[in-house]
C-alpha cells in the first residue's frame, strides 16, 4: 500500500533520538548502543508500533528494535513511542527483512517477533515472500547461531498452517500453539493495532512460539 | 453412549474370522498371525470401521489392526469389513487403549491412527482421558521403542490445539499439519463415517502427523 507522505514525517525522523539513521553501522555493536547486556528482541514489520512500544514499557530489562520497511509508516511508530514516553530500551530503523544480516552479527538477537505479516495468499507464486518461508528460517538460523526463538501471530489460517509446517519441517521446536489466542489461557498478550481491529470482528487469532537450537 | 445390543452381533463375532477373541495371546506374535513381515498399523477407536477397512483394501501390503472399546460397535465394523470383502491383512479386536501394552511388544507397530476421538472438552478435569495427552504419548513411545508415528484427525479445535502442544512438548516431530484438510492439497484422505457426516456441514477437519524417534 502506498501511503501519502506525512507532512510531519521528516521532522519526526530528524528529531526523535530513538530513530537510527544508519543501522548498518551498528552491526555487532548493539549492546554498546543500548549500553547494557540485556537480551535484544526485534520486531519485523513493526507497523504503527503499538506492540513493540508497549512491550518496551512493560519490560525495561529487554532491549527492543523495531524494524519497518516503509519510512512513511515507521514515522507513526516513532511518534507513538514518543507520545507514550518510551525509554532508552527501544530503537527504530528502516530496513527490509531480506537484508537482516547487514544489520546484525550472529548471536546479537535472542528473539524475533513477527506479527500479522503479509500472508501472500497465492500459494505457489508468492510463498517465498512469507516471513516464515524456509528461506527466511535459514536466515534466522544464521542470526541465532547458538539458539533463538520466533514468536509469531497471524489471523490468516493458511499462513498459520504454512508456518507450522515450515517450522516443523526445519526441526524447530514448537511451543504454546494457540488456534484462538483471545479465548485461550495465554496471559500477557499485547495486541497490535491490526489485531485489535481484526479480533473485534470475532475471528480467531493464531499464535505460536518456535525455538531454534543448533 | 450406551447402544442397544444388536441382535445379530453375537453371530458376527462368532463367525467372522477377522475377529480376534483373545488378542493378548498374540502379543509379540502379530507377524505370525498375519503371516508376513509387512508393517503393522493400528487404529484406536475404529468405530464402525469405514476408515480402516477402506485402508486395508487400498494398501494390501500393510497389515491393519482395528481396535475398538465397545463390542457392540466393533460388530458393525466386522460386518462392514465382511460386506466389503476385506482380506487377510486386517483383524479386529476389543480393547481399551490404556491396556495397549497387554497386546503388543515394543516395535511390533509402526503407525497408530487416531480419528475423531472423544475431545473431553472440560479441560482441567478430563485432559488425561484425551488420547493425545502426554501420558498416552508415553505409552505410544514405549510401544514404538525404535520409532513410530501417530496420524491424527479431529474436528475439535481445542483438542487439535491441545494435541499439537502435547506432541511438540514431548519433542515429537510434527509433519503435514492441516487446519482445513478437505480444502487442502492433501491427497488420498480416507474419511471416517463421522468425518463424512461432519464435514458435510462445512466445518474444517484438522489433521497432523507426529513422528517419534528415540
Amino acid at each position: 500500500m502506498r501511503l501519502r507522505k506525512k507532512p510531519w514525517g521528516d521532522n519526526e525522523l530528524n528529531t526523535n533520538d530513538r530513530f537510527i539513521h544508519n543501522p548498518e553501522e551498528n552491526k555487532g555493536k548493539w549492546k554498546e548502543i543500548f549500553g547494557n547486556d540485556n537480551p535484544i528482541h526485534i520486531e519485523m514489520g513493526t507497523g504503527k508500533g503499538q506492540f513493540l512500544t508497549t512491550m518496551s514499557l512493560l519490560n525495561p530489562n529487554i532491549n527492543y528494535i523495531a524494524i519497518e520497511r516503509q519510512t512513511n509508516v515507521i514515522v507513526s511508530a516513532l511518534k507513538k513511542g514518543r507520545e507514550k514516553g518510551v525509554g532508552k530500551n527501544i530503537v527504530f530503523f528502516v530496513a527490509d527483512v531480506k537484508e537482516l544480516l547487514n544489520y546484525f552479527e550472529p548471536e546479537e538477537i535472542e528473539r524475533i517477533y513477527i506479527n500479522f505479516c503479509d500472508p501472500w495468499p497465492n500459494k505457489k507464486k508468492w510463498a517465498k515472500r512469507r516471513l516464515t518461508h524456509k528461506n527466511f528460517l535459514n536466515l534466522y538460523e544464521t542470526l541465532f547461531s547458538n539458539g533463538g526463538e520466533v514468536f509469531f501471530k497471524t489471523d490468516n489460517t493458511l499462513l498459520f498452517e504454512f508456518s507450522l509446517n515450515e517450522f516443523a519441517d526445519k526441526g524447530w521446536r514448537l511451543h504454546n500453539i494457540s488456534l484462538d489466542l483471545h479465548n485461550s489461557n495465554f496471559e500477557g498478550n499485547v495486541k497490535t493495532e491490526y489485531e485489535e481491529k481484526f479480533s473485534g470482528k470475532g475471528m480467531p487469532i493464531y499464535r505460536l512460539e518456535a525455538y531454534y537450537k543448533k
